[in-house]
């Protein structure tokens, strides 16, 4: 196994070689990238070396390897753990940080990386390690947009819906949030429609192709929402939350009936209850923004 | 306007004439089917009658005129209290009755209608009114499967996914409150998710696209949760809950930060982290179900 890092030899190197960052190291290698990979403990490293990686034989060799660094460990603090000791060694690469973590958290690393001289571009990584690759993979970057353009051809290797959202870098921390929270809400209904068949003996796959027909007609209602929220206002044509509420109140009883936790029923029938108090009866469901921007 | 009722004349009756039930009467007749409505206030007739319906002079007239009869009221309360005079006029016939209600209130229906010698069906439509008639437009029914194979040529009128869940009337208000709680979740999730990047100055628009995109992938994992929830076991292979607590986390503290509801990202965190304490760490969304059900 080598562990000799010709310095300034490679395209790109990997730090943190868990299983999502063995799946970067790996797609960059697929790529045809000269890839330098660096991990605490070296044994993750490995399988990569196997296939084509370089192992660098500290982290001070495996910063100097590369223009652009992939930085995929446990949490933010962990990349200020690894980095901090070899900081006078950053100056003037480019450091992709796709450790998940949130908007502050990324903001100070940028300000700390700055510091250091070098570029610091925060990546949201919107999939499993198994699709790291593929064309439709989502990768959201936030930071200086020529510091992107230059190393776009070579992260594009990770995922070709590799996007640059926004030169904030606090931006992706919030889309990842944004967008697992709608996964989890969904993903949760979901789990508690078939909570609720199920008491009646309908198993989940009978129940199945009802749940995602239906959540393409969900998904069609958005861009007339989207419309609505940016319009600021909220017509309801054919439907009002007005005419919901009766629904939302069965929803509730159904669960409390049958035992299933009634915790988001209750939610939604209350924001609705609460938006038809104040006089939006006559509004769409879009309307209910205004309650989670103002609890 | 005519207010003449050929007594038995008519392939169906439509009694309730608000949006719904006017749109229901309106699709009857653009399929051919010679139609008789009642309405307790006569006036919401006025257009279908222009439009060819028959208006029956009384509800008894209406029940009289065909040998199926669609009801669509304010609630099941009303359906009582529409049919209760006219009771003696029901044997025979079917009542295919698409008012809201719950799956009690299903039953009750049923029973009583049995009790008077008429077929129940209770129908779900998963549709607003401009979508009755469309070919994929679904409702879903429930009672005998003779008395719905019988009169389904004249139902399909109403939506191209015209369906037949059970012989059970209270499954279709069941399916309904299930895949409204589905919806209202998603929506709120991506209402939540708007909220959380507008603090950002992200536009909605801007954001729809990734929360579309998104949620197609979203419904591409459903399979796979029905698959575990029928089979009660779920290995959380690549996306287990322990990986899935962090980000939990940090979307409760975006939240928190931000101003923004928190509600559904602590339940969700809570539902996470309670798993994990149990001793499922390594396993997948899906087994967030069983505290659902046992809440």
């Amino acid at each position: 196994m080598s562990t000799t890092t010709p310095n300034g030899r490679s395209d790109v190197t990997v730090i943190g070689l868990g299983l999502m960052g063995s799946a970067l190291a790996r797609a960059f290698l697929r790529a045809g990238h000269r890839t330098t990979v660096w991990n605490r403990s070296p044994a993750k490293a490995r399988p990569l070396v196997t296939e084509g990686a370089v192992l660098a034989g500290s982290a001070r060799d495996a910063v100097a390897a590369s223009p652009l660094l992939v930085v995929c460990v446990r949490d933010p603090d962990a990349v200020r753990e690894v980095l901090e000791p070899v900081a006078g060694e950053l100056a003037g690469r480019a450091l992709a940080n796709l450790t998940s973590g949130s908007s502050e958290q990324a903001r100070a690393l940028a300000g700390w990386t700055a510091g250091h001289g070098a570029d610091y571009l925060d990546g949201a990584i919107m999939m499993t390690p198994p699709g790291i690759g593929a064309p439709d993979t989502l990768i959201l970057y936030g930071g200086p947009r020529g510091a992107f353009d230059v190393h776009e051809p070579v992260l594009r290797a990770l995922g070709g819906a590799t996007t640059h959202l926004a030169t904030d870098p606090a931006v992706p921390s919030l889309y990842d949030s944004a967008l697992l929270g709608l996964m989890w809400s969904s993903l949760t209904g979901f789990l508690h429609a078939l909570a609720l068949v199920g008491t009646e003996g309908v198993t989940a796959t009978e129940f199945l192709p009802f749940a995602t027909g239906w959540l393409r007609a969900v998904g069609s209602f958005m861009p007339g929402i989207a419309q609505q929220v940016d319009a600021g206002a909220y017509p309801g044509e054919e439907a009002t939350l007005e005419t919901q509420l009766p629904p939302a109140r069965h929803l509730v009883h159904e669960s409390e009936l049958r035992g299933v936790d009634a915790t988001l029923p209750r939610f939604t029938r209350d924001l609705i209850e609460r938006a038809v108090d104040r006089g939006h009866a006559g509004d769409s469901y879009a309307r209910l923004i205004e309650q989670l921007r103002a609890p």
